[in-house]
């Protein structure tokens, strides 16, 4: 019996992905072997990852001008990655600071340049993002970083922050593929592939062309942007099972009615959830209405001692993996892409049912 | 149907693990969601890259004074971070030159120190292994790194260089697990996973602990083996689904009674093949018979026009993957760990009948 999985990543993925990858394990397209065992140069993992590709254009309508690049590391050697790619001669880069994963991102900069604080919600205690207003933007900065959707404290931005002609990069690792995107407004956009896009492993980059080339010969290849990009991804040997679910997912997202459709769908689910727990007494979320995420919804019980029992009376139920991260405490749902509303509502049900007994 | 597929990387891998991993796809151990999907911080995952830790450790032998890493990138990338991480106030290292791999190796490492060429068998057209005598050691070098099994050449070293107190650094990517291994030998083991070991998008290393902890903080986080030890690979999100595999590969290859086992069996595997190209006046094998690998068996055959014929009918017969590098030409059989002695026998049958009907 499947459950339902609220993990922030890795994280759920389609059952039928799941189901697809488990009937071809042993003999992919009756070929007799799985495409986990074939050469990353064989026509058929050629044509998968051209692919997954061109269904990432097609989903999010990727300009021409960008390249598409499938790497390996996370979005952690990507923290290293943008300065390395984009600073060429200038030496600051502007980072807004909303919450764990901006400053992880800001932390490892400081090896590389001098970082601009544009913004920190800290005052806020990480519950609502700055205004545009607000950004103190350096015009001479090679850059500009943020985080568009914190997956720890669960805050996503509801504006794209307007940098002029300074490339604006986004990590979008836990809510890319969720809603429609306007690739022309960033320079870079990175994302980690374990929440909306397959496994852990598998890492993704849309970097506008202008952009590669800029790494100095100094730093390692497989640092360099222009590496991937003229090798289509395949200057090494890619995680070729990772692309292959991931190619699984597009093809999946497609029919969901692309990210139009699914963001009609998060949307929905989200505010099941948000109404839920505004409705309570008992429960409580702490970030402003406007930056709340649709992806990752932390929650606290009026009374924390009751977490243990939450958590255990849930896992009875199928309602798994809802513990919330050690540095925020009580509990997230993540409810990416292949949570369905099913297991929504049925979080919702449990909730009003343990406020009811526990209340 | 199965079929035998000979593939150099990403390559076979057990049926049985494919097996089993085929259903646990949507639940794994009963609970009702993939490994796939579970935080790389659950107990569950946990439980599995510290178990698979321990196996490679009673597999191999490995000393208490050795950290074993699990990463990411590759070969291609530890050919950056074995200088990046050995050189410390150094500035030379010296290279073992003996086909592509190795070459890539110090093609990268000149990006950061000064190459010394310890030996190069050009000579020999990349058919024979230097002699130890034939090393020209610096006893100033960082470290000598050498690549034991060139994969694309089919050349194995049937020795372990002595370089006194210079730690020995070794590109195994393609033998490793394939044999014993006297771990105390070497400064540094590196391997992509993708032969013997599990997916591409997993790399191990295997470094003594006083080579850990000199990489500059000038160089990326995700650069520093220390940040690998430190952690226990769980600096950041691993590549989860790859690890579980790599675990159940290395109880299968516990099963096959540890690298010894699959020693015997390898050993017994390359001597059928070999024998058979050596008994054939159409086939035949280029390398010097002391360093032929037992895991990549490049042949010709005595008229290339009948390469493309060759692969068409072996494919007909479920042997398949057989083409031999762009580089090489001609055809390459891995036989790999997982490829069954029947394999074998069947590839040999199919060219002593190819042999009878066009030779």
């Amino acid at each position: 019996m499947r459950v339902f999985n609220f993990s922030s990543g890795p994280a759920k993925l389609p059952e039928e992905v799941l189901q697809q990858a488990s009937e071809e394990m042993l003999s992919w397209h009756g070929r007799g072997y799985s495409i986990m065992e074939t050469s990353h140069r064989s026509p058929e993992f050629t044509a998968i990852i051209e692919e997954t590709e061109q269904l990432l254009r097609s989903l999010l309508g990727i300009p021409s001008g960008y390249s598409v690049l499938l790497l390996q590391g996370g979005a952690h050697l990507q923290f290293a990655m943008v300065p390395l790619n984009l600073l060429g001669p200038k030496t600051n880069a502007d980072y807004v600071l909303t919450g764990i994963w901006s400053e992880k991102a800001a932390e490892e900069a400081r090896r590389f340049c001098n970082v601009n604080v544009a913004a920190d919600n800290a005052a806020s205690d990480r519950t609502a993002v700055p205004a545009q207003a607000a950004l103190r933007l350096d015009p001479a900065a090679a850059y500009v970083h943020y985080c568009s959707n914190e997956t720890i404290n669960g805050l996503e931005f509801p504006y794209v922050p307007a940098t002029g002609d300074v490339p604006l990069v986004a990590d979008m690792s836990s809510h890319f593929l969720s809603r429609p995107l306007d690739v022309s407004r960033y320079g870079v956009i990175y994302a980690g592939a374990q929440k909306n896009f397959g496994p852990a492993g598998l890492t993704l980059v849309i970097v506008r062309n202008d952009l590669v080339g800029r790494c100095s010969p100094r730093w390692p290849t497989m640092l360099d942007y222009r590496t991937y990009a003229e090798a289509h991804s395949m200057y090494n040997t890619p995680p070729t099972y990772s692309v292959y679910i991931a190619n699984l997912v597009l093809k999946w997202l497609a029919a969901q009615g692309g990210v139009e459709g699914i963001e009609r769908a998060n949307a929905a689910k989200a505010k099941l959830l948000y109404d839920a727990i505004d409705a309570s007494g008992f429960y409580s979320n702490r970030i402003e209405k406007a930056a709340r995420s649709r992806m990752n919804v932390p929650f606290s019980l009026a009374d924390a001692g009751l977490d243990g029992a939450f958590l255990q009376e849930a896992g009875e139920r199928g309602l798994v993996q809802l513990k919330g991260h050690r540095l925020v405490g009580g509990m997230r749902a993540s409810i990416y892409n292949a949570m369905p509303l099913e297991g929504v509502q049925a979080l919702v049900e449990f909730m009003q049912d343990f406020e009811r007994r526990h209340g």
